[in-house]
């Protein structure tokens, strides 16, 4: 393990979060509110990082597990940091509390302890999303665009961060693919904002939206979240973004250079789009006796449909009053997720595709042993390693899933609950069904459970590995060490 | 694809059938019962079964494709025969329904859709617990041990019907191997029957209990299952019986050629004994409130501990009224099942390891790309091959069980009956929670929700790939055929 680089590029990335927690400093400034909360924190991150990166490493090296051990420290200690502004202002007292809240932040998650947000402070609220916003593309993906770094391994720390079973780069150089990336993200946050701003939000909660739209996220500055407002217009224009932002971010960057084809013909985006057809569909028709209108019940099942699959967690209605075929395939679509390579969680639509069809291929060769199968996805050949990659994925994706459950269940709340909050958090959601469903929160855990939970959100934002591989011996020991030389 | 040797050994298996009913056609007769409804099935098995096996076919030899369709297809007609006596006698006087009922009979699960079992006929009482003895073991492993069968493709036969990530022989003749296992299942039976007696159960209720405990099905012939008793002596010997028939008959094999160390060394006997400890002891605390004492509560902690991991689904307590935890865990033990090569069901206690290890092992390859790892279990390696089944397995069977679940959901049943009647069918356990729990049943479900759930019932007894594999087209049209020279 090369510590000194690991070091120092957290270091880096505490410099960027301190520079990013200026923003809401300036909100609460505007506001007229204290700037304490948010000047401490940024003390502290700027001393940390400034120690942590005082010395440039001998070594710039990043090999795979540098990068997993990088991805993983970083999101944990952000987090830390990030919580403080919570505790400092009096919004969240507890600093488990904030933890939760913050991390449920970074990793677009959404779920929230706070059963009233409307009173929150002004820096607080808008810090609250725009962790959304900051953590939706990636933090080393924003420190890849804004500073210098050696290029050759910055891949490593792009392939813990992008979600999905594989990352290419869109240009050679990789931190030119991280301001593209960049770029594209904040241009469409800022349509969102304007369209927004358009219907007649005020630039405040018109930002707010757009952030948790755009990490597909879910905080909102409303308790009734997008429902308090109402309205068709911003149920349409929210519910087609959180859909855009679902989409994997590379067919944008296809769209501005003009290749069309790659987008047409891109598998992950027509079973994304199909999926959502056919679930809201289906939910259209079961809750129309709900709502009387077709017209009404589309608009709401559209909007939840495109909020769980992108898992941003927004609601208009109660989704927890639905009929069991609407909360079925809404918690089913809970683990779909969305594309690969866009801000959204769960499995991930390509990863699905490849087991499906890696699956079939499999049980082909049972009937024609002889016969020559090969899995594509995108038209290209899917390697042995990708599969491979995606069946073990699902494997210890359900192993923590089984596990967290147990630890989850000696809350001893029902079932329902106690599933759908764990599947709401890993899979980076927000709301779940019961305790947990749209109109409640996730404040009756214990410290224990709300740090399970967080956990469980890093795993799902980072796709489990970099969590899980900090618990391997040798990242700590000095065996760990001496085995760079043999790697 | 050879049809002519499928539907000859199609042939064979209904008139092993035909056979196997004139037990319970006996059992009515001695009760002074109609031997109608058992007659004209035993009719119409001979008469099916001398048409198929009229002929000797050309070739015998039998492809794993042909060892697939043959398992599935054996397993549904015979199934759509053995309901017919619950038909006739008017005990179930729904066609559906009996299927269900047989299905769940034959696959070992012991999902019921009667409310009421005490006023049956004695002969469909018999006969639909004794179809839980004939599908514990299998039902081609016993025309393999009885009938004279070539020796060369058996193995595909075998390796389709008896569970597990891998089946190996246990001599050299695949006819002697099934004859000794069908062997130590009889003994054991029989003990227990013995055991049963002592302790004062009637002679038909010692042959139904066995009969289920034997197959890890759950049949009873009370209303309120092994509860019916309140006797500490049954539920001791019950749930001792019931985890035996989980482990790997291999081992029971070992035990008597007196090559104790192969027992003594099962990572699988190891890891299925730790599970039951760690359960029956979580389970114990998690209920002592409810039943007083440490005693009590460890008894039935136990019992039902060992129901469910071996899939069989006997009851000596309302486990529904149980707190979260304690029905967490069952919920988690219901996924997990039996050893492989038991008469259980559920994904199995080795195929997890396999799965828990290679996903270590591929763990260690990111941190040490160049590290040799290899996946050993119970002291052999594991080939890539089988590792990659057990994910492929995964994958598949989560992928059923998400899309059975969508199905189901239609029925607007509470998410926790709807989820938990699939996972109690899938894995073949029988009761689940909420309207199917232990003091419920399945009545309430549409015949189209009954057929599906007999359809999981099937692939979960068969390990999915033959049910899934009728869906190939190559399997039916001329082209599977034409490729059988090129396979």
């Amino acid at each position: 393990m090369n510590y000194q680089m690991i070091g120092f590029v957290i270091g880096r990335i505490l410099l960027v979060e301190a520079a990013l927690m200026a923003v809401p400093a300036l909100t609460a400034g505007i506001y007229g509110e204290s700037l304490e909360p948010f000047l401490v924190p940024i003390a502290f991150l700027v001393l940390a990082g400034v120690l942590l990166g005082f010395r440039r490493p001998k070594s710039t090296a990043l090999y795979a597990r540098d990068g997993l051990a990088v991805v993983s420290l970083a999101w944990i200690v952000m987090s830390l940091f990030g919580a403080m502004p919570f505790v400092l202002s009096g919004d969240i007292p507890s600093y488990v509390d904030a933890i939760f809240e913050t991390v449920s932040g970074f990793t677009t998650t959404g779920s929230t302890i706070l059963t009233e947000v409307e009173h929150l402070t002004r820096g607080c609220l808008f810090w609250r999303s725009f962790t959304h916003w900051v953590g939706g593309m990636g933090v080393l993906v924003f420190v890849m665009a804004v500073l210098p770094m050696t290029d050759g391994h910055g891949m490593h720390l792009m392939r813990a961060e992008v979600p999905g079973p594989t990352v290419g780069k869109l240009v050679s150089r990789m931190s030119d693919t991280a301001k593209i990336l960049y770029g594209i993200y904040l241009a469409m946050t800022v349509i969102e904002i304007v369209l927004l701003l358009a219907g007649g939000m005020s630039f405040f909660d018109a930002c707010i939206h757009a952030f948790g739209t755009a990490g597909t996220g879910g905080f909102s500055s409303r308790n009734l979240s997008v429902g308090a407002y109402d309205s068709a217009y911003f149920d349409v224009v929210i519910g087609i973004f959180m859909l855009l932002f679902g989409v994997n971010f590379n067919l944008y960057y296809f769209l501005l250079i003009r290749r069309f084809g790659e987008v047409f013909r891109s598998e992950e985006l027509k079973a994304y789009l199909l999926i959502v057809a056919a679930s809201v569909t289906a939910i259209t028709a079961d809750i129309v006796h709900i709502y009387g209108s077709v017209g009404q019940s589309l608009r709401y099942a559209f909007f939840q449909v495109s909020s769980i699959i992108t898992t941003t967690g927004y609601g208009t209605a109660d989704f927890n009053t639905w009929p069991t075929l609407s909360k079925g395939i809404l918690v089913t679509l809970m683990f779909v997720g969305a594309c690969a390579g866009s801000t959204g969680g769960g499995i991930k639509v390509s990863r699905i595709l490849i087991l499906v069809k890696s699956s079939v291929a499999d049980m082909r060769r049972m009937l024609h042993p002889a016969a020559v199968t090969t899995v594509r996805l995108e038209g290209k050949p899917v390697s042995e390693k990708t599969t491979r990659g995606a069946h073990v994925y699902l494997s210890v994706y359900v192993l923590l899933l089984a596990g967290s459950f147990l630890l989850l269940s000696l809350e001893g709340f029902d079932l329902v609950t106690t599933f759908t909050a764990l599947a709401a958090c890993f899979n980076n959601i927000g709301p779940g069904l019961e305790m947990v469903g749209p109109m409640g929160n996730f404040s009756a855990f214990s410290p224990f459970s709300k740090l399970l939970l967080s956990f469980d959100m890093l795993a799902g934002r980072l796709e489990i590995f970099p969590m899980l591989l900090l618990f391997a011996p040798s990242i700590w020991n000095r065996r760990g060490r001496i085995r760079r030389f043999r790697g």
